[in-house]
């Protein structure tokens, strides 16, 4: 049951020598959601071995060219790959001018599968908007603090259905109906055997992950409940925090403000990316941010997070 | 005196892990042409140590998207660089709606300079358009045989003043007027001393040096004339030759066909490209062609073709 997060394009709106701009591919249990699409998206999606074919969602926080370039030459080559199967891109309003400029040039003979634009909607700060729902993942968009209208991500596996406890079924030798009964929180009553509560029969097999992505953004304090206790929180870290005057001008963050923002919500960890142009190394970046939250990870090409599962158990 | 041209992308309409869409760089005495511009070109460039400031040309031979999907980032990207100097993008009419789009949705405060979109135009078979002139440089555009309007390309240097034989200035005493009216191919009376013919007094000092661009297109017979006797060919060699029925539909070329063309337009030397993503080694593409034209060179990611100077004395 995978949940990880692979950090693609790392750069800020300059690409450089070794970074483009961002592209990120979260995989929750073998689904994959591409988060921003720069250019070169598909490029990197080829060599780190990704199925383009395989992404049936497109999340675009916000239409700067470094997060939405990519998303021409990988809708035509979904095209010529074959895809038929529908595709949803969750961008903000704006997008469909970009999307029908697009199908009216470039549309071609290869776009024979359908593509929605999910309009990412909602501007009041902390509040989540349900935009993806499938038997096991809930996604939601939150907006963020930047120039253009910006939207996070957060995305977590369900409260998985109860288990009824093995030992159990055998010692008690619990009837398919009992079982049923149990597992939906029920108590059972046995008579004279008494009953048999669901609290002691039951466990959640295991503990729901979560997964937030903000970029980009300037810090604002609502942030902090939406992205409370997640497993992993990717957030940008454009700059170092002696240039917290130009984040501040841009709507952008330092890789403080990241940290400080971990460390308020409670995550486990902390993956930083969207370098400025100006780093050649980021190392600083991620001293910077450890001084202040310990579980600091650097983005950077091809790298994957792990989310792993906890298995309860009684 | 330069005169070199680099393949950086060299897929067909789907790249693959190794391989990025068209995208070349023409260096004539350190003037930088870019010649098709597909996703990842900026990169490629930054990679290849190229300054795209130093771009002031861009020649779009059509508009599908491995041939121009990388001109939204690099124009941004020349923008953040704080590019101030004027850009002529040459592309087909319909280049206009695309570069709309962009300056609608992306132009921000990035873009302060002049972006001028000049129309190739032209469906006459063999005949060439003048798109570009400077001092020593002359740049044509063709019309291609492909599924879209598409466009090749010829860049020459023009034909050198004459220089007067350095020999002969000493041994005849030139003046300054006398050296003139030889450079301007006069010859000068000199009364009881004879004349000076022009003819024996200089010499050309070079040859000046010639480039086409093929690329997409399907063979035609108008096409030789154009590229006659040119330095370098660069031509399109999408297929092997046991897929020519697949070449006629899609308007394309096969290695063969691009072979053929060279040697029946007397090229010095051939190099192909743009190759099809169903093959990962492209070497038969080579051998197919050099059994027709021996002087065949295999576009690859950053190889620079140089086509020497050719010093002529007297």
């Amino acid at each position: 049951m995978d949940f990880n997060f692979t950090t693609l394009g790392t750069a800020s709106a300059l690409p450089t020598k070794g970074r483009y701009p961002s592209a990120h591919v979260l995989n929750i249990r073998g689904r994959l959601f591409l988060i921003d699409c720069g250019e070169g998206t598909q490029m990197l999606l080829f060599k780190y071995g990704f199925s383009i074919l395989k992404i049936d969602n497109i999340f675009l926080s916000h239409l700067h060219g470094d997060h939405c370039f990519g998303i021409f030459g990988l809708l035509s080559s979904m095209g010529m790959k074959g895809r038929t199967s529908k595709l949803t891109i969750h961008a903000p309003a704006a997008f469909k001018g970009i999307l029908d400029m697009f199908l009216h040039h470039f549309e071609g003979d290869a776009i024979k599968y359908e593509i929605v634009h999910n309009v990412l909607e909602g501007s009041v700060r902390g509040e989540l908007n349900k935009i993806f729902e499938s038997r096991n993942i809930e996604g939601y968009s939150f907006p963020l603090n930047h120039r253009v209208p910006t939207y996070g991500f957060l995305f977590r596996e369900k409260i998985p259905p109860l288990n009824v406890v093995k030992s159990k079924i055998e010692e008690y030798h619990l009837t398919l109906k009992e079982i049923a009964l149990l597992k939906s929180g029920q108590d059972v009553d046995r008579g004279d055997e008494g009953m048999l509560r669901a609290e002691e029969f039951t466990y959640k097999p295991f503990k729901p992950r979560s997964f937030a992505y903000c970029s980009d953004t300037a810090p604002f304090k609502e942030l902090v409940n939406v992205v409370a206790g997640v497993d992993l929180l990717y957030h940008e870290a454009t700059f170092a925090n002696d240039l917290e005057a130009t984040a501040k001008t841009t709507f952008h963050s330092t890789a403080t403000d990241a940290a400080l923002l971990a460390k308020d919500a409670g995550v486990k960890g902390l993956v930083i990316g969207h370098y400025s142009s100006r780093y050649s190394s980021v190392d600083h970046l991620k001293e910077e941010a450890q001084a202040i939250f310990e579980n600091v990870y650097l983005a950077s090409k091809g790298e994957k997070f792990e989310v792993p599962l906890e298995r309860l158990s009684k």
